[in-house]
């Protein structure tokens, strides 16, 4: 008896930890292209042999000629794969941020849909090589450690899980495995059209980093986030635990929380206030928050967007909710205690 | 009174913080760049100022036909500016890593050498730029989230402080401070020199993905490094107390290292490692060892790089110097605890 091949196995590998460890059903997100494709196939294989029931989904965008009928032959593809249900769910694309943006949102809210109305994780093809497009987007972006840490491979977001059971593939091995298994891929103009800057990162960064850093260079990213995913969410539950330990009805303990790492101390005012229903809180409102704690001087309130705004009270940061302007009752401008 | 050039203002303001926090002397790090040239500047202006007192040191390389007499005419153009002492550093470049490799080995060793004397810090004129090719070059050798944390302002080491005062500021403020104050800069033949990673990178790397990203994305870098290295920290300081906390004359206490996070736990094992001397530790090593705390199911002995090793015995991880092959006297397997 001769094994799968090489791709294939590696794909297969892939889902099956992922299969064998919960037993909520799957939806394979499919595009028709070569990464969920493979996806999809090793899902339809493993699943049964989990006990997991697997079922696809394809998104009818209706932005070029024969969408849908592309769309039904993708379905039929699937179902003749195993997979079942298997659903083609056409959405109305909007403008907003562009076509490639517009297409992603609309896509996305149809998944969570579906996935929503059984209770099914969504599982998407995104390979190793998105993973590491991904990293450089996020640099591009200069947000932080969180926007160069990639995708996650599971995530529960919009009431569904979304599950990429693919971030350690290559793009290459999905093709090779759609080659060995006969599997008709269908390349998506989209995916060649050097508009979209995911694309010029595919074809010209890293292809240019490649050749100057001497290889190696997407497995490193992808490397790197996952690391750096580990780092991040060990901050994360560290600010968590000291957010439960530092907040009471009546504010947040100041001295402790000056006391923490600055890393830390930052969670946990973002955590406060992004619980507290501050809308887009940036940096230089949590660096005015966090200098109540580490250049106290009786400064006054801090204004935050939306109309909140925070003061220190009585060792305490005092969140103020937008209709709430002035201090509170209790609220005397301490002295200078640092 | 008109106040100095934008540009010139600042460099100055640049480096004014960290001359007013630390009376110890500064020794400027001169190529004869644009870079280090404005920093040399700069520091002579403020020094005096904040009563600090500033050299500057010139490195010959020997590599280039006339490169003394360079060398003698940088230290000249230094004097000139009020710095005092200014020295020549001869160096003997070998040959190891490569010429580029090789030449900054033999810099960081005379110029440590020259600071050491007398108690210096060594300012280098590296630029937010630099910082985003030395981030690149991170990501590129994936070798985790300190990789892609970049330089530091200050950070002591071989017996010097190094200082680095210019890594927010743009490598074309430099230019322009220097052409303001008409100072004559040097430009290194090395660096349009393609043969080097770190020119091909700032040549073509960057520009590419500036073009392809939409602008910023030094400063995007620049910037995500310096929130890394705050949450590395934090995380590497946690890590430190940990060890502290867990740490005795017969090991580790296995029970309470496993429970901390993944990202602390390693860090804490890497550290008692590297501790005790082990050499090269590699992720493998180190996985190998958290798997006695995480997957612990009674196996034997971990063999580390340099003949050492690692066993649980008795709650505890034991490490064994490389003389001690075999398990220390109290070492009995334990049973499966977890």
């Amino acid at each position: 008896m001769s094994g799968p091949a090489p791709a294939v196995a590696r794909v297969r590998n892939a889902v099956r930890p992922g299969l064998q460890s919960s037993p909520a059903p799957v939806l394979v997100a499919v595009s028709g292209g070569a990464d969920s494709l493979a996806l999809a196939a090793a899902v339809a294989f493993e699943a049964p042999r989990a006990g997991v029931r697997a079922g696809a989904v394809t998104v009818d965008h209706g932005l070029q000629p024969g969408s849908a009928e592309r769309a039904r032959t993708t379905a039929d593809l699937l179902a003749g794969l195993g997979l079942a249900p298997v659903r083609v769910l056409p959405v109305q694309v909007g403008t907003d941020g562009g076509p490639e943006a517009a297409a992603r949102t609309a896509r996305y809210a149809a998944l969570a849909a579906a996935g929503g109305e059984g209770g099914a994780r969504i599982a998407l093809g995104h390979t190793l090589d998105d993973q590491a497009e991904t990293v450089l987007l996020g640099l591009g972006r200069g947000s932080g450690p969180r926007s160069v840490a990639g995708m996650v491979e599971t995530r529960a977001a919009g009431g569904v899980t979304w599950w990429r059971p693919l971030l350690g593939v290559r793009r290459e091995t999905t093709r090779a495995a759609c080659a060995a298994q006969g599997l008709p891929v269908w390349e998506d103009p989209w995916n060649a059209d050097p508009a979209y800057t995911r694309v010029r990162l595919r074809s010209e960064a890293l292809p240019l980093l490649e050749e100057i850093l001497g290889g190696g260079v997407a497995p490193a990213l992808a490397r790197t986030a996952a690391m750096l995913r580990e780092d991040l969410d060990a901050l994360d539950d560290l600010a968590a635990a000291e957010l439960g330990r530092l907040a009471g009805a009546d504010g947040l303990l100041a001295g402790p929380l000056a006391a923490l790492a600055p890393a830390v101390r930052r969670r946990v005012l973002r955590s406060w206030l992004r619980g507290a229903g501050v809308p887009d809180l940036q940096a230089v409102h949590l660096a005015a928050v966090d200098a109540l704690l580490t250049h106290w001087r009786g400064q006054g309130r801090v204004d935050l967007p939306g109309g909140a705004g925070v003061v220190r009270a009585s060792g305490r940061l005092v969140f103020l909710p937008p209709d709430a302007r002035g201090a509170p009752e209790h609220a005397s401008p301490e002295e200078r205690d640092t």
